[in-house]
């Protein structure tokens, strides 16, 4: 069985069966692992949040295409191949703006059409050997990205984090706390502030959970705290993880990201994007490109609460990412290098 | 008995033995008033949050006063005084950042030295109509903040707030609120963003309630969506109230207030302080001599919550106010007109 303390988001059982992963719904309270054997199950779990966070869905798709090709039971390729492209048609249909679900699933399809001419046992191996190479990848990128992050940090920095770009958004490390868990198994005793992040509270409930998980030097603290924190010179980096950056270092994330960007600006602490370079999109020049999700009204009046908390007749505004102008980003922590402004440029050079 | 919609958040009841509140504690689900007799229950109303607000914190500790005051069963003068300084202090220990609490029972225990040649009745008398004074004042000092503050805004102005700086943090048309009240009664059309405040939601549950209440155009949003909506140019001013106003401008106002700041600063929003004179300090030099509360964990991990939302061994910091430096505020608009930078100079000209 996988542990959330042995990093380990996404995992198959050890009969390639079912997909394992935490149900990220139920924490901190419960932790719950869910064996998604069924494309019905593992559709599901990617659309009610169960498993979330960019990379890791790519990763559950990547085995959840696998497990569901390995019992398609035929020795025909048109037939397998049909089989193959309904379910992982249906697979894809669950969070359709998560870049890394179709990403991951076209890279699955690839290696079927790469390997038609082999029997479809081999092409099951084939299958296999990817979807564990997706994971694996996932898990260099992040390494990676904390290497790149730690050389921005010193011994005994406070470090402010925004929503959840951990472990459990991915495989292991995370985006943004990459560099955190490598610091913590160096000795770098990191102090955390991690931001509650409103509606849904993924800072307090997963962000903290995990790095508490791991014994890292967490605090708590609302979103409106970080100029508070700041203040008291708490803070001498902030890091986040991101899901789109435009061309111009424009970034989208988690609705907050980009207040925190501005108050960081304001008392002058680095502001440190975490971004793998699948989320680099050249094809979109700046942060106006970017759609921005809104969610329903109740996340805000209702969810999580005992009783409603705002009066019934009142407007919501529910965006659920907001663009940090790439004016505001110190810096873009990528696995290929840091890229410093001006962006236009540096990402380029970096990623190319 | 007294109305939010008539606008009376603090009374006296008719035969002055308790102080009337409404528990903002109860708000927007159930409108329950709160009759306070003895010290413990003034005391533990204002520091559980059934009523808060500078201004309002300082007309019911003036009550408060009074009618304890009232209750002292002496003919002696020092017997009387030093029960009364007993009580004033006990009153004075329930919330440290906001200065109106013991700038109004300062006021009380003036009118109690300014009086003692006289009979201890006719200095209980003095004593209630001073209190009323107080609270008829405040309703005056709103309106004139109003007044002042309706000169910076446009009819059809977007206007975020923060908090709850309204009529119920107020006798009458709050703080923040007031430049929003009179320009609703003229026509203004405000389209107004309520920041819902967390940890303890007083812009979801208090300032959207009235403000829904009294018909104005309210949308709430999270406090980590400020740069979201100003991002989208829905914002042309911030309004926020405050607890303590330093010499030089820097203002002590809820958790969050400075972020906003922060953001509006970016974004090339102008940032209002509404501040009675009461609240500004020149006793305080700069912020950093302003004493901010900490307030419980459980505040953030499980208040308001079905469920504790964070894990059990998390630390939490839960200060209940930030100060907003002066060089990110606009103005400050007091009764007596409207101070801009330099406040060292500003603040002084304007209040002397």
């Amino acid at each position: 069985m996988l542990n959330i303390l042995d990093n380990e988001t996404v995992a198959l059982d050890e009969n390639d069966n079912s997909v394992i992963i935490i149900d990220q719904t139920k924490l901190p309270n419960d932790i719950i692992f869910l064996k998604l054997s069924t494309a019905k199950e593992i559709w599901e779990a990617i659309y009610r949040l169960s498993v979330r966070g960019a990379p890791a869905i790519g990763v559950t798709a990547a085995f959840g295409i696998y497990i569901l090709a390995k019992a398609i039971n035929t020795d025909n390729f048109h037939d397998f191949h049909a089989e193959f492209i309904k379910q992982k048609d249906y697979l894809n249909s669950s969070r359709p703006t998560a870049v890394n679900l179709s990403w991951a699933l076209a890279r699955m399809e690839n290696v079927l059409n790469n390997n038609k001419e082999l029997p479809i046992l081999a092409i099951k191996e084939a299958l296999r050997l990817e979807a564990h190479k997706i994971k694996a990848e996932d898990i260099e990128v992040c390494r990676l990205i904390g290497e790149h992050g730690l050389t921005l940090l010193k011994h005994g920095d406070g470090i402010l984090t925004h929503c959840n770009a951990g472990q459990l958004a991915a495989c292991k490390y995370g985006t943004a706390t990459a560099p955190i868990y490598l610091g913590q198994e160096r000795g770098y005793r990191f102090r955390v502030f991690a931001d509650e992040t409103r509606p849904l509270l993924q800072g307090a409930r997963l962000t903290a959970y995990e790095l508490v998980s791991k014994g890292v030097d967490v605090t708590l603290i609302c979103d409106n705290m970080s100029a508070a924190v700041m203040q008291k010179g708490l803070v001498q980096a902030v890091l986040v993880g991101c899901d789109r950056v435009a061309a111009n270092g424009d970034a989208a994330n988690k609705i907050g990201t980009a207040v925190v960007a501005a108050v960081a600006r304001h008392y002058g602490v680095p502001f440190y994007v975490c971004a793998p370079a699948s989320t680099i999109d050249f094809s979109t020049k700046s942060g106006e490109d970017i759609p921005i999700e809104e969610r329903l009204p109740s996340e805000i009046t209702e969810m999580w609460y005992q009783k409603r908390m705002a009066p019934p007749d009142v407007k919501v505004f529910n965006p659920s990412f907001d663009v940090t102008g790439h004016e505001l980003i110190t810096a873009i922590i990528t696995e290929h290098g840091i890229a410093k402004p001006p962006f236009t440029d540096s990402l380029r050079k970096i990623l190319t």
